[in-house]
């Protein structure tokens, strides 16, 4: 059983003038697929904010899987895939192609998500879209391989499968 | 109704050797899906004239949608992305891959295109291939999200949907 | 006929405590390809050795496609991709989307592939996973789109259709 966090990402959510409905819904699908959720947080579109509270995720609390929600859009503040490639080690594209190839296959605006994905020590970090709808939809195209994923990241040597 | 620019990379185009046939069907595109076209140019294949063509549609014509043609290939002179990828503030890798996807379902080599796609301030930036056939495939099949996505980017705060 | 070198890249293999079935079967694949392969080796899973082999092949031996095996996945000695990435002056974002799209449809861990591929000087390397199933369909969804992209790469200018 992985660790999981749950990061909110959204100037609204942090100054409590919208609900966040995305993150809840985030732990609840976790819970369901075994991972055991021990970290969550709101924070505002604020790059260096995003990068302390994922490199605290990775670096302190040691979790396994660290989701964002919100930020990845087109939108003047949207800078979580930024924060998050300044603190991965290693890239994992295939995930947000795969997040990116399942949306598009629901709508063209699918293309628009800005996602990253990467490895920071042994912890796994995926941006999200920030409605609830669509991290949902992104998730559930890969929580399968992540599983999986994490496996390996947990495994020694490079003696795994697909390595 | 959005600004938009169209730049023609291509040694043989600048040095008049070839006629341009790709950047004037894209200005056809763009005004037939309501952009305003208001710059158009020819650079050679030189990575600096790129970069500084790219920065005067952003940082001096505030051009909301920059498309460029040619360079993308394989050819030791294609260097388009590599120029955008030096002055872009923000990636938008699904739209490349949307279009290097649609290029897929029409045949193998569409693999080969290097595009690239991001974001400097307010202009939304994105490679296309230098054939008139290929940019226009690949414009076609990402046109719709794009408008979506300058909205998103001409907007204010991360309110927006998907982001 | 392009020349290809094969880079089998394993810490067991390496320690000789595994058999490579992977590199043999990537240069019987080539050979049916019509490669004319003129350099393989096992390297361990050390950053600095595989960008050192990787330069080796472009620079001294000028190889035109450099295949790596092994190191893609999630384990926490795989670091191919970033030496890869260390050495790559173009990349070539398309051909690990389009085996990685290959793999998907195979299975969903298709999307654990971290591969990256690039060019550097006039020669094209790209990250294969280390199964010799994976590796297979990796190179196999691409070797046709490869071969045109070599072509180009061989060329002068960039005059060439797609570019």
């Amino acid at each position: 059983m992985f660790t999981a966090a749950v990061i909110t990402v959204s100037d609204k959510g942090y100054a409590g003038q919208r609900e966040d409905t995305s993150g809840p819904n985030l732990v609840r699908i976790l819970k369901e697929n075994d991972y055991e959720v021990v970290f969550t947080t709101i924070v505002p579109d604020d790059k260096k904010m995003i990068e302390d509270v994922l490199k605290k995720c990775a670096d302190e609390l040691k979790i396994a899987l660290v989701l964002t929600t919100g930020g990845t859009g087109f939108s003047p503040r949207d800078i979580t895939p930024e924060a998050t490639l300044a603190v991965v080690e290693r890239l994992t594209p295939g995930i947000p192609e795969a997040m990116r190839a399942e949306s598009m296959r629901i709508t063209p605006k699918g293309c628009l998500s800005r996602s990253q994905a990467g490895i920071r020590g042994r912890s796994l970090i995926i941006n999200l879209p920030g409605s609830k709808k669509a991290s949902e939809e992104n998730i559930m195209a890969v929580i399968g391989a992540v599983d999986h994923g994490l496996e390996m990241l947990y495994s020694e040597g490079s003696a795994n499968c697909g390595g």
